[in-house]
């Protein structure tokens, strides 16, 4: 996708703004907002960075586990006697070892449990001096399995009769039904109504990093090396499953490889990693192959979704009837889809429901945005359908429509709504008006211009602690728990501390994301790592502002309110000719060090923070091979402040691309008839969007409300909006070409060349 | 030596004392002062500590230094091309790279100089894949020297016309000279007077752990694994000597293999490290040999000492004239041993002074108690004289002259002197006055008793700044800047922590010694770490007890003043039925981390903390062979408050250990007339007292005074006051065996049997 640049040069820092109250909502700013590279961009690009995959101690051991080949079966026997023999082999796991029987998945099952309800479940894990010793001996494990009826798709899985994949049923819980007025009164009320049924697919997250671990043991203290989003959240889940004080469990995740929510919670692997290392008594290293990240970390649910939504002929939505069907894999967590049909729009009558399944698959896990694309591709697309059956503009029917509260919440206002914003100022740039009326609809090669919209659910909030310092010379560190996840976080943060600090980005040095040295913040997801974190960092850098400032109006004899801190210099504003530098600030010589400790403020009452996006789309689709190939997108967001251009950019930009592979190449295949095994389990045969499927052109364009209330930066979050319309507004665009409603994912050509075989499904 | 073992058992903590104003001085404990195990032995003890010696890194090189192997001369020429060509040479760095020219030695100097001033200067450097390919390449790299004349003795290099080891001359500055009263009128009011000449050798730190550094960057960001005392003082010399912001280099010294003043400063082998890893932009270690650690990298120095002292029949002390002569090295430092001469005892007219010289030898570096261990053995002897002169008990004329006032520090009060407890608590449990009285100084076999007292002239202060987290599990989290160089230091703050949050040890986990994690304080060094480090934890601590109790005051409704925290329970002291779990504190569950910042207060104004002590000694000499047994040691000890009775007691036997090798084994040998060189640079060699050199039985006698005003914590500091007296107490002994005065050390069988050759030197 092209890029704004050439960036302005980075340069020196711009004169700082005037001394205000500390805590109060930046105005203009002098770093925050800039288009700046990342801190740790020479590391990451170099290949000097130590991911959690490259860590190396002295006498590690080497880890593999081996996984059910089978949709569902019984482990009957284990024999690891030969393995054991192996050259190189150390320790092996099985489910009859001490922990094997740890509770996992709610306990609904156990570390190793001979009950393998997935291909891919855990059997049995073995530690060796290489990696492919390690590999090797997997296959000299002997494993009796029992093969058990298996069933892989959601709405098989909810038939009476289906095979059990849980002793319990099938059913995860009851449906959760939301509904505010009355949905037959409303349809009776509207001029019009439509209705489709969706599917969306089954989508694997296949971060560039794969999933692993590196566990070490001092005495009764344990270190891991976790590629994952959150190094708090997997320390507290770690002391839990091994029974130890928080204290005694250090996890490390300085730089990881992506995890797209599927690295939020504990892994298997870090456990087992943990276990052969207590065994062995040696560093244990327990990474994932591919193939395997396919299987058992994760994936965004398939869903089957009806809606069916009525408005009035001057665009006033009267009800939304939505009903999701989503599959939960083979143990329990939550597939809904509804949130966008109940909050996006103002309608008084709205009926959901969200049911999940088992089926004999790995179990899914949250990826960017959990329901919502899924939800926005039924939303979005069913009010496209009902635009067009009330004879309204796509836009001007969701223009009529903009909430500033949330009915699904109370009632409660937002902090900012930029809603209607991104879809004016989106339409405008992106000449959407002009764009729709020269469509062309006729012919093998057609074009059409598509949009939709999105809210996000969350918008960050306590608890974050962090910990800024400032030395004598002028630089800084920051002791931050958040991981970066390949967002930019480190360079946000570094930002924050040099708006506040005066200090240039490249004398800030960031320590994160490690429970030992850094404070507790929550997991780097939910777009929330910005809204929450942002604050605590800025709180944290205030502090030490107050300190030195006020140390300094003492030393100079003049009003902490009159002075200014800036590159390692405090000044007057009032009197220019006083200043000092930072290195003279006597409390700073003496303690060689200020510290402050900044925490995340509460979140404003009775109010929320969401952020909000629209998504324009033009497409050419072949008519005959049911090519389609995306011309441009539009990406118009409310996420708060700016932090950084570049990265918002690059957030976007990401976020449309998945968005791309999510409507048009992403797709889990399993086998339903006879064997429930993935029959595309890696990157030859699941397709990920390369360079060559994202369009030549596309625009970013941030929209700003100046919140001053979601909290101390203004910014909401980012990372899960840039991502939720788009598949919705390219199936519109595709629809606006052809008049072919895309209700399925992916939009292959071999898919649409079936619906223009079969011609148009509606209309 | 004898333990006081067995150790009560650990078990439960008692119940906590009563309430009490945050940060006043503790009264009774529970938890400081127990003889509590290291809270790091089995990582110790089992291996899984990772020294900086055991830093491995994937892709790290091996780099090792050329040495000049002359006591004097200049390089006229270095060819590196046969050692670059050699297999696995990566990088040679010679006089002419760049950042060779990195000014050492206070600008007398040059990281790789061409003018050599010692054997074991450094003239180049090699990285290679493997150690042993870097020592290979050593021997290829062709220097030709040009030899100087050289001078390796402190009185020859004073002597006019003696070699020139620097430029400017051989002495390193003007004399220190200090006097107060009048020496003359105090000589002539002395009943008695005694003078004898004295020489103390150069001892060798030799540490367990090789001196050296792992370097890695990260783009234009440092990173040094160093086996140091202090992280902050390596970060901050770094910094200077490449001219980078403190951010950017980071220093890393979790664990060390001691120190003893040797690793106070910046090695050379560290900038070595970092600019062979930048021009190969891999991971380097540079370690020393152990050979090397005997030339390069500090000494004690030796030194010559002519005292003089009067004193009147009563015991008062009249005049004392102290001079002494210490040999820098071939590098500016100081080399003066007259402090206790100036300040031990009440004495009106003194006069001291200092001189220092340069030879052809390594510089000097602090070595446990700088000056002391030499100050002491000639004025402690010197007392032990005149106490004969005037036949008084040495005893009773120490307790004529105690001071409760620093006279050479102007007048200033000690906040505690112990001195007076230390001799007659010491001679006590000695039985000082018995053995005195039964010494056989008849035959061959001769046994006797000598004593000896010491001042410290150190109490610790800031700055140094803590942070303390506590978990809602109940466990907690300390982050110290301080090295444990062995001595305990993170078991001591680990029971500063305990006491006050009531957390369990097993529960405590301690970041420490990394610049970028932990706070700034001062290197370990100088008995500074307790004192200085301790109020800083226990203010840390106590900030993170204000909010705990402030928070369950206000969601229990009570007062905070009656609650007491202890094993993550809050408990009302006025009404026991009145409780909260620590997991129930709303705002520690909120927050999951509630941290805490402390800094060491300033000390008392006008005021001098100061340790104390007095060492005992019982011996047996063969006046045949010149052999001593040391048959028994006591030390009794004003450090102020025991922090914990077995580390306590570690460090005394450890420090009379020490002073037993200073006294009888340890000596470094150069070759003055021919080649300059050390004829023991190493372990063969070089004595240092092994397990049948110290005594069967020994007895470490605490004496703590209570001191309210040192600082929060009481404690004073021991490391370096443990090892000052203990060589002149055994000279003393000897005497009091013998009647010979053993004026120079070491005290072997070869220098003793040449006395009772020679007969006794006086009485």
């Amino acid at each position: 996708m092209a890029r704004r640049g050439p960036y302005p040069d980075d340069g020196p820092l711009p004169d700082p703004p005037a001394p205000k109250a500390a805590g109060e909502p930046w105005g203009e700013t002098r770093v925050v907002g800039k288009p700046l590279p990342r801190i740790d961009a020479y590391e990451r690009v170099s290949g000097t960075a130590v991911f959690p995959r490259d860590v190396a101690l002295p006498d590690m051991l080497h880890a593999a586990i081996l996984r059910c080949p089978h949709a569902h079966a019984r482990v009957v026997a284990v024999d690891a006697s030969a393995a054991l023999a192996m050259p190189g082999v150390r320790a092996v796991l099985t489910p009859d070892s001490p922990g094997a029987d740890i509770p996992w998945y709610d306990g609904t099952s156990r570390l190793l449990d001979p009950h393998c309800r997935y291909e891919g479940e855990e059997v049995a894990a073995v530690a060796a001096e290489t990696p492919q010793q390690a590999r090797d001996a997997l296959r000299a494990v002997a494993v009796t399995y029992e093969t058990l009826p298996f069933v892989v798709e959601d709405e098989a899985a909810a038939k009476a009769g289906a095979p059990k994949v849980q002793e319990s049923g099938n059913l995860v819980r009851d449906p959760m039904v939301y509904t505010r007025g009355d949905v037959d009164r409303g349809f009776a009320q509207a001029d019009a109504v439509f209705e489709a049924a969706f599917t969306t697919p089954c989508e694997i997250h296949t971060p560039m990093e794969v999933h692993g671990s590196v566990a070490r043991w001092d005495g009764n203290a344990l270190t891991v090396w976790d590629t994952t989003q959150g190094v708090f959240g997997i320390q507290g889940e770690l002391a839990e499953a091994l029974k130890m004080p928080l204290s005694r469990v250090r996890v490390i995740g300085h730089y990881m490889g992506g995890g797209f929510g599927s690295k939020l919670t504990l892994g298997k692997y870090t456990v087992i990693a943990a276990l052969l290392a207590r065994s062995t008594a040696r560093p244990v290293k327990l990474f994932l192959s591919r193939e395997e990240t396919f299987l058992c970390v994760g994936n965004r649910p398939a869903n089957s979704i009806r809606v069916r939504i009525g408005g009035r002929k001057d665009g006033t939505l009267t009800a939304i009837d939505y009903r999701s069907l989503g599959a939960a894999g083979a143990y329990p967590t939550w597939a809904g889809t509804s949130f966008l049909a109940a909050d996006l729009y103002l309608c008084p009558n709205v009926r959901t429901e969200d049911a999940t399944v088992y089926i004999n698959a790995g179990q899914a896990r949250p990826f960017r945005a959990p329901g919502f694309p899924q939800g926005a591709w039924a939303l979005e697309q069913a009010m496209d359908g009902l635009a067009r059956e009330l004879g309204l503009d796509p836009l001007d029917l969701r223009l009529k429509n903009i909430p500033d509260a949330s009915q699904r919440r109370g009632g409660q206002p937002y902090t900012s709504t930029g809603l209607k914003r991104c879809l004016e100022e989106g339409a405008r740039a992106f000449g959407w008006r002009e764009a729709r009326a020269r469509a062309e609809d006729e012919g093998v090669v057609r074009r059409g211009v598509g949009l939709a919209a999105a809210i996000w659910a969350y918008g960050g909030g306590p608890p974050s602690t962090a910990v800024v310092k400032l030395y004598p010379d002028g630089s800084a560190n920051l002791n931050m728990g958040a991981a970066d996840i390949g967002t930019g976080t480190k360079t946000v943060m570094a930002q924050v501390v040099s708006e506040e600090l005066g200090v240039p980005l490249d004398r800030i040095a960031i320590e994160n994301a490690d429970t030992a040295t850094t404070e507790f913040t929550g997991p780097s997801g939910g777009s929330k790592t910005v809204p929450s974190d942002a604050p605590a960092v800025r709180a944290a850098a205030l502090e030490v502002k107050r300190q030195v400032l006020e140390a300094a109006a003492t030393q100079m004899e003049v009003s902490a309110g009159d002075l200014v801190l800036s590159e390692g210099r405090i000044a007057s504003s009032r009197d220019p000719a006083k200043h000092l530098a930072l290195a003279d600030l006597k409390v700073l010589s003496e303690q060689q060090v200020l510290v402050g400790v900044g925490k995340r403020h509460a979140n404003p009452e009775g109010k929320i923070a969401n952020p909000f996006s629209a998504h324009f789309a033009e497409v050419e689709v072949n008519s005959r091979t049911g090519e389609v190939k995306v011309l441009r997108l539009l990406g118009a967001h409310d996420s708060g402040r700016v932090m950084n251009a570049r990265t918002y950019e690059n957030q976007v930009f990401g976020g449309m691309t998945m968005g791309i592979g999510f409507a048009m190449t992403e797709h889990r295949v399993l086998d339903r008839n006879q064997t429930g095994r993935m029959v595309n389990a890696n990157w030859h045969d699941y397709k990920i969007p390369t360079m060559l499927d994202v369009p030549p052109q596309s625009t970013c364009l941030p929209v700003d409300p100046h919140d001053v209330e979601c909290n101390t930066t203004g910014a909401k979050g980012l990372g899960e909006p840039a991502t939720i319309p788009t598949a919705a507004a390219l199936a519109n665009a595709i629809f606006h070409a052809t008049g072919v409603r895309a209700a399925d994912t992916p939009l292959n050509p071999t898919r649409l060349a079936g619906f223009f075989d079969a011609g148009p499904k509606e209309g």
